[in-house]
């Protein structure tokens, strides 16, 4: 063990290295003044792509990642360039199918993929980076921003993916629905791109869901310097019953679990009225599951009354 | 065999999906009337490093590689991201030599590494997506546009790559001044950033060299549809004697090797005085090595007579 190092670690040695301060989950430069939004996420292979993921699923899922994050800041995303790492011995129709899912995707969310770099590597890797424009009238959401009495809200139900892997994986039991629905979230996820450019208007702040909801509502609370308190579990529906036939805690379901690729926000309450109608205008569920505080932290708040919400989430090259 | 793809054939099926007709090094977008230049390259770690390559030289030559696709380009490069794959375990030391290496490179090249995603995976991998401006006065330069009679150039010698690498990996004979320089062309590549920007002005067409001399011509002489004659080959001082000690071909050392990272070129003959005020102002040994023609083709011309340059250059994937 001596001297390994996990991801958020290499993350503080390179920030400090190339005078990083500020983190969000785009990147925003300022050219010929204009401001334009950047954003790189790698797909590997051997750990985020399960068994039973076609290969035009998977490169689909390589860019609905970037996707999402640029939908939680309310910038709109133009152009994509893709960098390949493949396996020797790669067959033809592997490649059709990939670049079918680029093409899919493309049309998908309007974005042109204008270009890229193929490698020859151990396994399957795709980067994508995207670069987008916070458009006229609009504004870039950051992590932080939250005030005391904001309300904080998820533009969907949690629980599906983390139970979609069990049932990939692990062949967990759940009823011919709850199947379709968890596996559907796990190999075409629906990033909330509409909702987030319109949302921009009014959140405070927000940041996409992918690393889990513990660990973004932690990232968002401590961003602004406020407590979050959680009144309303966003459970989506059959993940109780899910939970239950197969001895999981809902909890783990719903707040560790990861790429739901839902946007997590804080908006004020004098404009809820205008968020329920963005939300039902872009088909999302949207849910208002807690408030912001004065205060520090993430709490559960609940009959019991409150307790810590405990902050863990996704962390490749975890030490464990 | 059967059905097993190329790194040529996959760029085919990806580029016919996506709607992808026209080639260059650099991809340009508009974006609300600006023109911004965009470029990533992955870097793997078991197949463009070599042993004995220090962590920050790995990181520094990750960059190398899009500064000076950018710079043949004639556009100043601003802003990067990087994606990084890392293998489990890796050591703090090893991160704390890549990141000085980023560091390096962002001061050297003066640009701003503004962000990123951290990744495990099988091997090493580094992608980085460079975003550049044509600056005002300058001109974005294609790998088309050659004339017949422009002269073609180079901005450095040949055979320093090839020769570095059969000494890091075969032991490979040499003096000890042509060690230090070849090992230095694979280690620390130098690209020709200021060159390549102050050429913009001049250049007919232009491309690096970093995928084969011969490669990069030919494809040159395609992209205009002209043909090259190629009357002075480029060979480093030192490269043939180290091809005869090591029985080796000069032309294979010179034409057929890559990652040199300098930038090949056209230009009128009535600019060729400008261009030299040019490179010696900056620091190049830069080399007429030919003309262009009408007709196809790239051809070297000697005291023999003219025979054509095989085509062919690096491919990942190879089917060989």
């Amino acid at each position: 063990m001596n001297g390994m190092v996990g991801e958020r670690r290499v993350i503080e040695i390179i920030s400090s290295h190339i005078g990083k301060r500020c983190y969000d989950d785009v990147e925003l430069v300022h050219v010929n003044g204009l401001e334009v939004a950047l954003k790189c996420d790698m797909l590997v292979e051997s750990t985020d792509v399960p068994r039973g993921m076609e290969p035009w699923q998977i490169a689909r899922k390589s860019i609905v990642a970037s996707i999402s994050d640029m939908a939680s800041k309310g910038v709109r995303p133009s152009y994509a360039l893709i960098s390949l790492a493949l396996p020797k011995g790669i067959d033809e129709d592997y490649v059709r199918g990939m670049a079918g899912g680029f093409r899919k995707a493309a049309r998908e969310f309007n974005i042109k993929i204008v270009g890229g770099d193929t490698n020859e590597g151990k396994e399957l890797i795709i980067d994508c980076c995207m670069l987008g424009i916070v458009e006229e009238g609009s504004r870039f959401v950051r992590r932080s921003g939250a005030s005391s009495g904001d309300l904080i809200l998820v533009s969907g139900p949690f629980g599906y993916t983390k139970a979609g892997l069990k049932i990939l994986l692990e062949d967990a039991k759940a009823s011919s629905w709850f199947r379709a629905r968890a596996l559907r979230s796990v190999l075409m996820p629906k990033p909330r791109l509409r909702f987030g450019l319109m949302l921009a208007r009014y959140a405070t702040s927000a940041m996409d869901s992918s690393d889990g909801l513990a660990y973004t509502l932690h990232e968002m609370s401590r961003a602004s310097g406020k407590r979050f308190i959680i009144e309303h579990k966003p459970i989506g529906r059959g993940v109780e019953r899910f939970a239950r036939d197969n001895s999981l805690s809902i909890d783990d379901l719903v707040f560790y679990a990861g790429e739901e690729y839902e946007i997590v926000s804080t908006v004020r309450r004098e404009h809820l009225e205008d968020v329920i109608r963005i939300a039902r205008s872009t088909g999302c569920q949207m849910m208002v599951i807690g408030i912001v505080q004065d205060g520090n932290g993430v709490y559960i708040r609940d009959e019991h009354g409150e307790r810590e919400l405990e902050r863990y989430g996704w962390e490749h090259l975890a030490l464990t």
